[in-house]
């Protein structure tokens, strides 16, 4: 049977989501706490690949097992077996064609930066700082040059392993809210870094160092060396992802909808 | 000369405000960090004290010194020895008569609570944890009891050191965001965990165990056995405190409110 779930965690106690030899990631803490409760290995596959200090409100991965569980076991259970950083949000059984990465249709990230004058006491692991004033709503104009069909070279790491650089973005906003700006976007998928270079890039043109014309120019330059460089990780978040609603995958979220009583 | 400051910190690394033997604590870092600046030895006067695990948004103080520096110099130098978890926001030049804990109109503090089943994997340390389902509407109808000037004894601590209990909560608010319950009160003045025990309350209220009533008797008692627990420290921020404008304080917050360019 092919299991469904979602995942909460703080990314800057792991060296990002896959499983490599230096120790810790999700995945292998995933891995490890699913296999004690299977009483079998497993092989997690999850919606995107986050680096070290990227954080998820909500990875969707899938693994199989045939192991006489109920959700609400799986759910106690794999929580137990899970280190502090990492909460499993949700388990559901699905369809065996399920596939955490090949069945989304978009998987949304948000990027947080602080912007003031003062570096952060307070939330430090879960933005990122920019000390110089940023023009939210230039940067916003800028960053609808993005959406679309397009091929994000540009944007691209060198050490990106996609077979290509085209990807949709489906939705992209930069918002102020009091101190904050926030970039929020939802793509088919992501290159390597495409994020955090995209948030990099607008961070210029929000300063005033570059014209908002300057991200469709990076963009048609498919030329990563023209473009700024990498914001930092911390204050980037996997929100979620989409997938068929014939999966019927629980929406993230609220679980308590306030009805008070009058 | 006199003056007057703002301070973030973040309550999880340190052992609550005041200076005592054990170490670190806020109190003790800042006046390390500001007697290197000023090259004297210095004492903080802070406008509240706050326990262990207790966060800062803006927690105003005082200090003296006849140093000659700039507000710039004292800014940049002191945030230089402050360790992380502490950022100095502004300091600025003050009348002799200002007192950081006796000019204080009033002080604000907002105790947020993560309200769903499963434990937090992100900021943790920032919210309070509470897993049954929570009424925000009842919560806040219950709290409006506790307006005005009333005797607090019912949500005093054992260990407060104030003469009397009187206090005037000058506003309380109780309300849903997504997830997350915000209990937001002002007073003139707070006891020693006065807002993690009214919390504590509010909180069994909330989850039906008592009714909208129970607020306003357990205050009529004086009786701190009625009450609830005393309710986590994480999740608890002082979020400011009001001045005579007399004194020309800035307001803690937004360096750039955004202007975009059209």
């Amino acid at each position: 049977m092919r299991y469904a779930l979602g995942l909460e965690y703080d990314g800057s106690g792991f060296l990002g989501w896959q499983i490599q030899q230096q120790q810790p990631t999700i995945q292998g803490c995933l891995e490890q706490a699913v296999a004690r409760v299977a009483d079998h290995e497993v092989r997690i596959v999850g919606c995107g690949r986050t680096d070290t200090g990227v954080h998820a409100r909500c990875q969707v991965a899938h693994f199989d097992s045939d192991a006489d569980r109920s959700e609400r076991s799986w759910l106690l259970g794999i929580n137990s077996q899970l280190p502090d950083g990492i909460s499993l949000l949700w388990i559901r059984q699905v369809d065996e064609d399920f596939h955490a990465r090949f069945s989304a249709y978009s998987r949304t990230y948000q990027y947080l930066i602080l912007n003031r004058r003062i570096r952060p006491a307070l939330e430090s692991n879960y933005v990122s700082w920019y000390r110089k004033s940023l023009k939210a709503e230039r940067m916003n104009e800028a960053a609808q040059a993005l959406l679309g069909n397009h091929d994000f070279s540009a944007f691209r790491a060198a050490a990106c392993q996609a077979n290509h650089a085209v990807r949709e973005i489906q939705a992209i906003k930069v918002e102020r809210a009091g101190n904050r700006v926030i970039l929020d976007v939802t793509a088919n998928g992501f290159l390597y870094h495409m994020v955090r270079n995209i948030a990099g890039s607008l961070l210029q043109i929000g300063n005033g160092e570059q014209p908002v014309e300057w991200m469709a120019q990076l963009l048609a330059s498919r030329d990563r060396s023209r473009a700024a460089p990498t914001a930092a990780a911390a204050g980037l978040y996997l929100v979620g992802a989409r997938y068929p609603d014939k999966y019927a995958l629980p929406a993230a979220g609220i679980d308590f909808p306030d009805q008070s009583i009058h």
